[in-house]
């Protein structure tokens, strides 16, 4: 598939920080790949983010230093072609790979708070505080960005050895949109201006 | 995090035909496990469809009898709870396990037809057919669906023992849509009504 490989590392950061999941890779003790979502934050701009229960058995096993692969893509179209075999995706795709380090006890409400900022942008003063049992049942792990590639693929179907004008070909442009907010049944408070600037 | 595991082979396959691409996990040489977007196909009710370059790393990975790890993940919304702690998404993941079974020579056409068919709807007989050499490079794989698990969560923020009508909570779903059609520079027929019935 025509795709280009991305080499400038401020562009990754930029689909690192648009993003929201991630899907990252382990293998289990069979030897078994497991993919999973879960949601980030960039550091920063130089690690990822992830937390989870400390009893998963994904944060376990990046606790306990397994290798791992967090990989962000962003689907920006469907790229139809004169054949199938020429037909494609639209893409921004940003793959990391190393061992995550466990942020320390010390240091877990300050990366949380970048994880939620990440998330929830501005959000932070409107949320209760973390408890101390919550702080304790979570791993917080940061995923250096040191081994780090991108691919993208942002062109249209055409093909000049293969462009026949009776046939339909061209992108469809994929977009995200968040719809209204629906508050929960005991809220009393309007939506956060700050929420309706987020975007999905 | 509050989800639910699903076990209605029904909703996993609703999930699987409703994706269009997948990230698809396998273990290199050196153990390091490496998470890929594939673009997939469902084959009737009993296996993905991948393909790719015969010449590439993955595509080698999965003819060999490699491990993999199929995952595919909606993004429904983001949940803002009263603390960041509960705050969550809601999506549906499906995460499919096996081995690859190569599809042989003379049964790939009718798969990637099929693969056409699920990333393309309708959309077949426009295409100009498939040529020996297309079909030649293109390694086409089929990943059985019998081990398949799914979680999904699709409920708002609300927690009995957490609620304080002052902070808004709630969920913004997240909808994606296809923009309008952009054509290829040469094309001089119209956008094809059935293209117009896709879903991103």
């Amino acid at each position: 598939m025509p795709e280009r490989q991305v080499t400038d590392r401020a562009v990754m950061l930029d689909v690192l920080r648009a993003g929201r999941v991630a899907h990252v890779g382990v293998v289990d003790a069979e030897g078994q790949p497991r993919v999973i979502p879960v949601a980030y934050g960039v550091d920063g701009d130089d690690a990822i983010i992830l937390h989870g229960a400390t009893s998963s058995q994904l944060f376990r096993a990046l606790a306990a230093g397994a290798p791992v692969c967090v990989t962000v893509t962003m689907l920006d179209g469907l790229v139809v072609a004169n054949s199938s075999f020429n037909s494609s995706m639209n893409y921004r795709c940003v793959i990391v790979f190393g061992r995550a380090d466990v942020v320390a006890e010390e240091e877990k409400e300050r990366v949380l708070e970048r994880l939620s900022e990440h998330l929830f942008p501005e959000h932070g003063s409107t949320f209760r505080p973390l408890q101390a049992q919550e702080l304790k049942a979570t791993t917080v792990v940061r995923v250096p960005l040191t081994e780090m590639s991108m691919k993208s693929r942002d062109f249209g179907a055409d093909d000049a050895e293969d462009n026949d004008p009776q046939r339909w070909s061209g992108v469809l442009p994929i977009h995200s949109q968040f719809g209204e907010p629906i508050p929960g049944d005991h809220v009393q408070v309007p939506t956060p201006e700050h929420i309706r600037h987020w975007r999905p």
